[in-house]
């Protein structure tokens, strides 16, 4: 069985791969447009590479493993319509994405900045405010495979979560759940009101200027979703009328965030460029997807974790 | 019954304690040598006030509450004499300690000293390297109260965790425990290499070059128990010359660090100054202890939790 990469790998994974499957062999490509690709029955892409015209080529491609989270920019009808197998790596965000909520949450309480601030003055200093994050209460707005990873570390350190979707519905790691209509009369209880909701219809503008007012003013913000949640200038007024402590921001209404945007010179705001989901470690984890699925794919096993619908897109 | 407090507390938490103890008197003091204190049955202190003189005074005193881990300057043969009943608040370091450390690892790992630099020059900048803490490795020397605290934190991040004690005997959260002198084989398979560990002729000096030598290049060496476990030279050798990736150091040798120490112009150094334990709900935990303890007292148990034999002192 022949199996194609479409991007690098390092030498000691590869090294792992041709140990754990000696039966196949495995090939790299930078430039699918130009290589033989016919005998290929699975390539593995981060999916941007796959045009109708690769797949009039690819004729003996039945699985296309995309490390990546999202499908849509590929020709899901052509892909359906040769009946290819198609799996991606959905999940894979969820670690980097919450050890950095919790980087942040941390770092802010135990004072790491201000400890940084004395050493660069060669200052000793003990009297540091710093908190403690046991027995506060965070508010999780959006409790999917993220936001439950992130209740899960959160419930570790005995913080108590409060899971807000639409529905309602009962959510992994939340010690309950509430609908988006509730959010006002949960607001006041939040420690920390974390958002990783992603742009739809009805999170488009969900937090205004009340919810901000309903926080509690020693309360930290974190946006990791998306930037439209809540408009920019509406964040700027409560940040400066202090109706919050602190906002962490990883998304933003304009990204990059424009030179002239009020937030960049806010003390009370820590601006991360939308790194919050990247890691060193992608493709040791895309490739651990990987792996166990052609395990599956060798046995015959057409169940494969994370299978995509192409007619769906997901 | 008659309970002096020798420190102040919040207002709420004086409401808290007459309404959950409608029986008690409370009176407070910070000037216990100069107070009438014969009609006290129970004293709540942080410890040092409390003298031979003063115990002379205490006449109906029963029980002493300290709010302290450390009670080795007290009147300890007086109070075994005289048959009072002594606790204290032991293991009421364990979380600010342990956030600490989760803290300052999760924000290396995510790069936040880089992302808040960039910040200060309103530059957007998505290249940063980050990695996950999530099938890492961490060796924690002094597996006990605080070190398996933060062993249960780093297995809910996915981490591996080894413990080091003198015995080498089992240790909660650590997924094995090891000897001292098993050091040297256990320290290339760590990320991160944690001290807990008090001083004592076992621990002092510990580490020396060839254990800096064993570690991985990438490892993060961090102490925070005492500045002898290793000679401040060796440690800055090692981060001279690369043998380490970075240390996060609440201790030193020397306390406060000396302006003149090279400590403080490294760059893969965080310097925090011996404040990984302070905790602003440090009043509202000792209080915990204090009210448990007190509906025992109530009772007439007198198997109070975290109870100091004073002949032993601990």
């Amino acid at each position: 069985m022949n199996v194609l990469f479409t991007f690098k790998i390092k030498d000691h994974q590869l090294e792992a791969l041709t140990n754990d499957f000696p039966d196949i062999q495995f090939s790299f490509t930078k430039d699918l447009a130009n290589e033989p690709i016919a005998q290929y029955e699975v390539i593995v892409t981060y999916g941007e590479d796959i045009t109708s015209e690769v797949l009039d080529r690819a004729t003996a491609l039945k699985w296309l493993m995309v490390a990546s989270a999202g499908v849509e920019k590929m020709p899901l009808a052509e892909i359906a319509e040769r009946g290819i197998v198609m799996s991606n790596v959905r999940g894979i965000h969820k670690t980097p994405m919450a050890e950095s909520v919790l980087a942040h949450i941390l770092s802010e309480g135990r004072a790491l900045p201000v400890l940084h601030a004395q050493q660069k003055r060669k200052e000793w200093n003990m009297k540091v405010r710093q908190t403690e994050l046991r027995s506060s209460t965070a508010l999780i707005l959006g409790p999917g495979a993220i936001g439950s990873e992130i209740g899960r570390l959160l419930q570790a350190f005995g913080v108590e979560t409060i899971g807000c979707n639409r529905s309602g519905a009962s959510a992994d790691f939340m010690d309950k759940t509430v609908q988006f209509n509730e959010l006002l009369s949960v607001l006041p209880h939040a420690d920390f009101v974390i958002s990783v909701l992603p742009s739809t219809s009805a999170t488009r503008g969900l937090l205004n200027e009340s919810h901000f007012a309903a926080m509690k003013n020693t309360a930290m913000f974190m946006n990791f979703g998306r930037g439209d949640l809540v408009k920019e200038s509406i964040l700027v007024d409560a940040l400066s009328n202090g109706e919050i402590r602190h906002a962490v921001l990883d998304v933003f209404e304009q990204e990059p965030l424009p030179a002239e945007s009020k937030l960049w010179a806010l003390d009370n705001v820590t601006i991360s460029p939308h790194v919050s989901s990247h890691s060193g470690k992608y493709v040791e984890r895309a490739l651990e997807f990987f792996t166990r699925n052609l395990v599956k794919w060798q046995q015959g096993d057409r169940e494969l974790l994370n299978i995509i619908e192409p007619k769906r897109g997901y």
